[in-house]
């Protein structure tokens, strides 16, 4: 190799932000993941060390050398929709742009490159890549397999290679949608006052939503922040009709330690005085997932902070540490960049971010 | 025939509740007019004194008895889609219930039966029974027949059988559609204060409409009031993403004399604090059709005003005699049904109105 290859002093180290790239390059919007899946499936089938299962567009590949302890290192397949333009790989210098880089590519390339790289770990490993995190939580292929096959999930504690900066995120909230929906009597456009327009209704409701205040919630010595979006607003008949429904899907993020039920009852709390049940007004909850609380008291996970060298922080955005928390296993998140750019049109990874993630994960795996 | 039926003392007046039953029976949503258009056709053709031709979903049926002056009787085939249940036929008594029994199959039972029992009217008359009024204007049917068979709507005057609970309601205002879109930035949802939401930025936009103050405009001594709805709002990327664009579609009713192009300006100002262009908000109007002046010093029309023995108030939808206005053919509203109920789940009309405004039209038509 000529004195221009950049990595030509350690010919084992894979080149992560190229790996990056090609995994960006594989389009994986939530349930078409299967292109992506077969590449990933096909990295993992060449590497002796790992039994490889495929089931559906997850695939699960493990080590089995008996060690003492049994680690996840699980991350997700599938990305949100492209914001504006294709979402497509551009490299930059050593700066990766693209739809994923952040959420999550960078992470399953570090995955990827520890499972070749680290083939006598000093604990068994299971790496468990997985369909469907961005969408509805009954879509989530990772719940399937909690229910479908416990078996490959077994283990001691998991680590999610979500974006967090390179610090240990602790825990997770929860995440609830649900449908604020209001009622109104139809009319004809000329002549409103014979009926209620259901749309002009909704100022109630985004009333609701810009008078909410954050709520700081510390756990574990983590401070998680309670959140209350709306994601989506319809309503509407014909062009000439007042319309008599309108509905804002909301998205309600919710501490660690407030289990779903209470927050729904929260939910329902904030919005009862914007609703009028004799006009049809309801709240219909259409989708939930518990959070999961820190687990810093866990060897592996408090090792995993000491590697970086930083505290733990809380993990605001839901991930599937609380599907590890379902099924009895301590779980956190770790991972290459900024979650800050996750599910925005400037998501990019550098190459050091995605070296630093491996390089703490490899010491973790000894 | 026996003494319990109760129009047996005059065979040639038709049943005009049973034939508005029956054309409530045949659905006829905008675009889907084709079988009631063939019921119509059908009548026409049977009647030896009319010149039948059929254009699309549109019938005209014309006499031609080279009298002095030529009325335009119309109306359209077309309803909204049902709101609640399917819509079909409920007679009780004397009163019909469905969609359309007001706006319009009770003014087409009006015109049908016009036909077949005013053979020798004192002035020419040309039946326009056509499809696609109730969706956007580039639709209307009949604006399609001003422009492509113009020598078919050739007329001194017109009336257009829409309900106006039997008196005439004069000229029209004026209609326009606008999509009211803001502008935001997308974010994940555990971390909206990186992004902008666009649906909670709609506040703005309802606060106008809330704060909107019907405009009265006198015209002729008609009293008109401008209006202004929502129609529809629309928005949302996906369940976890704090949501970069939504929108309001409003439909703006402006009084007669006011052109659409000082009605765009008029809706431009009124949302203009509530926009920021810096983040895309922006206006754009889908659809507009001018008003109509009232028209009431032609002669027709004060005969018409003057055989229902009341005076003429202004009509505040629009309707198609702003069409007739385009082509130079004054035009005003007389039709049986509350206009109240025209576009609600409460439709309903009786005989007596039916009956009404028939020998009111059989009386001008001499």
């Amino acid at each position: 190799m000529g004195p221009a290859e950049p990595r030509s002093a350690d010919a084992d180290v894979t080149d992560l932000l190229s790996l990056a790239t090609e995994l960006v390059a594989i389009p994986s919007i939530s349930h078409h993941e299967a292109a992506l899946a077969d590449r990933v499936e096909e990295v993992f089938a060449a590497l002796a060390h790992l039994e490889v299962e495929r089931i559906g567009d997850t695939v699960v590949a493990r080590t089995h050398l008996d060690r003492a302890r049994r680690v996840v290192l699980a991350g997700h397949l599938d990305t949100v929709p492209p914001s504006g333009a294709g979402g497509g790989p551009r490299v930059e210098g050593d700066t990766l742009w693209g739809l994923g880089a952040v959420d999550m590519k960078g992470g399953l390339a570090v995955l990827l490159d520890l499972a070749g790289t680290v083939a006598a770990p000093a604990m068994d490993v299971t790496y468990v890549l997985y369909a469907c995190e961005e969408v509805e939580r009954r879509h989530n292929a990772l719940a399937h397999l909690a229910t479908a096959r416990p078996d490959l999930l077994a283990a001691d504690v998991a680590v999610l290679g979500e974006p967090t900066g390179g610090v240990v995120e602790a825990g997770c909230q929860g995440t609830m949608r649900a449908v604020v929906s209001v009622g109104g009597r139809r009319a004809h456009t000329a002549r409103p006052w014979t009926g209620v327009n259901a749309v002009h209704r909704l100022a109630g409701v985004l009333d609701v939503l810009s008078r909410y205040q954050p709520r700081p919630v510390v756990v574990d010595g983590c401070r998680y922040t309670e959140q209350l979006q709306a994601v989506a607003v319809e309503g509407g008949v014909a062009g000439n009709v007042v319309p008599d429904r309108a509905s804002v899907t909301v998205n309600y993020r919710f501490a660690p330690g407030r289990h779903p039920s209470a927050a729904e009852e929260q939910l329902r709390d904030l919005f009862e005085r914007s609703l009028d049940p004799d006009l049809g007004d309801r709240i219909e909850v259409v989708d939930s997932a518990p959070g999961a609380e820190p687990a810093l008291g866990h060897p592996v996970i408090a090792a995993l902070v000491a590697a970086t060298g930083a505290p733990a922080r809380a993990k605001v955005g839901w991930t599937d540490v609380a599907t590890f928390g379902g099924i009895g296993v301590p779980a956190t998140n770790f991972g290459p960049g900024d979650p800050l750019l996750a599910h925005t049109a400037d998501e990019h990874v550098s190459r050091r971010e995605l070296e630093y993630a491996r390089d703490v994960l490899a010491a973790v795996l000894g």
